[in-house]
């Protein structure tokens, strides 16, 4: 798995290969993204859904995702305190991705890592992005199922409107909820909730975890597997899937263009811009003619 | 004109005819672009200049940019003071445009409303941003010869490094010369000029003007003639040229691509993404396909 990954990551020729092959494998795995401000708790609490879904007799996957890391390649999460009793768990497969997409968000190896994972057997993909900002609602486009994470006090009912984390969040969790605060967290956020409507027919449960301690973590993980069976019962699922795909073909096919006529398209283009330096065609026309030629070969 | 400029503005199916109808007419206008931060008198120097060019017996057109502004479609400058008094001499075209390009920066429309003043038989075009950031450098991208106006007293020696407008600039003007420091500015210039070596051969020359007053304007104008001059005889100005069609080409092409995929290319995009969802298909494959079928159209 892990030089499946690390192939894909590369973008490297393998990487149409390794697509090819994976492509009658995957669609088992129920993929959970988790999103949520620095310092709420997402390691700590991703470590404790790997311990809740291993006592369920589940395989897991998990991706630390970090487009703001200038390191590329993955690798094990052995530094990640959290992450350690998992380690020698042959059950468990944990891998950081570093690396960056062309546009700055996520790299295209995300998607092509979960299906590893996913073919490879996990039955559960948890996905938690360690960076910040946009990247935070790219995970939950890559995920059946968004895990939000609130901590009581750090007026995070109001970030969360305004960052329309409220619309990606299937599950709510207000985590560190020892500390005061929480309950009012929960109801503000329960307030706001009821004031958007959701056409899914799903009602987002707001649970209250100690993570540290492994406290309601098997209330979220409930929460969790109710929201899969919802998905599929509804046939949302398979829906939300062919979106997610549908995006991902799309930034493909653009990002092979832009490759092609910005990196490589020297010859073609040259001799057209001198055409049109000539007077001979006009730059659409030229552009027209790219196309064509791009799509000959 | 106006219509014309209001046709390629629009981005409609018109703008291609107009594009292929004027290809065979342009490329005898010398494109000067004027960049600078606000408050060096970018208006008030294009105003100048037309006066000098005018006096020249130039047909001037003047195209200001402002890629901020939300308003599309263009209006004639006649609430600029500055330019009223051009406003009646039927061989001065002066036109805005407040138009965006797709991406933030310049429309696509700016290079054909260019083609259109060249075509209609303007000797000079001046191009003057009154925006801010990127698209000053994006103005650059579509003269012969660019302007960089500085102002004394701005500290505008330190930010003319930074922002790479040395690399730009092929003529440099320290407007407001009537100001303490122009001298001063004059000389870091020179200093940071003579650091940086330029490969054309053209040693830009920094001149002081106080445009409100017309003062050293007739050696401004002098100085861009002559790096027109340079540019035809050493066949920079084809050379320059053929590099801003093959960008202009390319970013169309991509353009073109863009919209069909993410704004039309509904069915068939649909149609692969079940293809991937059941399996069928890789999401490279599937790119590949939806690249050949948007190809055979």
């Amino acid at each position: 798995m892990a030089r499946l990954i690390t192939l894909v990551e590369d973008e490297s020729e393998h990487l149409r290969q390794v697509s090819a092959a994976l492509a009658p494998l995957v669609g088992r795995a129920h993929v959970i993204g988790l999103t949520g401000s620095p310092g709420v708790g997402k390691s700590t609490t991703t470590s404790a859904l790997v311990t809740e879904f291993r006592a369920r007799g589940r395989r897991v996957g998990v991706l630390a995702v970090d487009p703001t890391s200038p390191f590329s390649g993955g690798a094990l999460l052995g530094d990640r305190i959290r992450m350690q009793e998992h380690a020698t768990d042959p059950d468990v497969f944990i891998r950081s991705m570093a690396s960056r997409g062309h546009l700055g968000g996520l790299s295209w190896a995300t998607p092509q890592a979960i299906r590893v994972l996913d073919a490879a057997g996990c039955d559960v993909v948890l996905l938690e992005t360690v960076g910040v900002g946009q990247s935070e609602v790219e995970v939950a486009g890559l995920a059946d199922t968004t895990v939000v994470l609130l901590a009581p006090g750090m007026g995070d009912g109001i970030q969360a409107a305004k960052a329309g984390i409220l619309e990606i969040g299937d599950v709510f969790c207000v985590n560190k909820a020892d500390r005061d605060g929480a309950t009012t967290t929960r109801r503000e956020l329960r307030t706001m909730l009821s004031m958007s409507s959701r056409e899914d027919g799903w009602k987002p449960p707001i649970d209250l975890t100690v993570a540290s301690e492994g406290r309601g973590i098997a209330e979220l993980v409930d929460d969790l597997e109710a929201h899969a069976r919802h998905l599929r019962q509804t046939g949302q699922l398979e829906r939300r899937r062919t979106a997610r795909l549908r995006r991902e073909i799309q930034s493909i096919a653009l990002d092979q263009v832009r490759r092609r006529f910005v990196l490589d398209g020297g010859e073609e283009l040259d001799e057209l811009a001198a055409r049109a330096q000539a007077g001979e065609i006009d730059p659409f026309a030229a552009a027209d003619e790219l196309l064509r030629r791009a799509s000959d070969t």
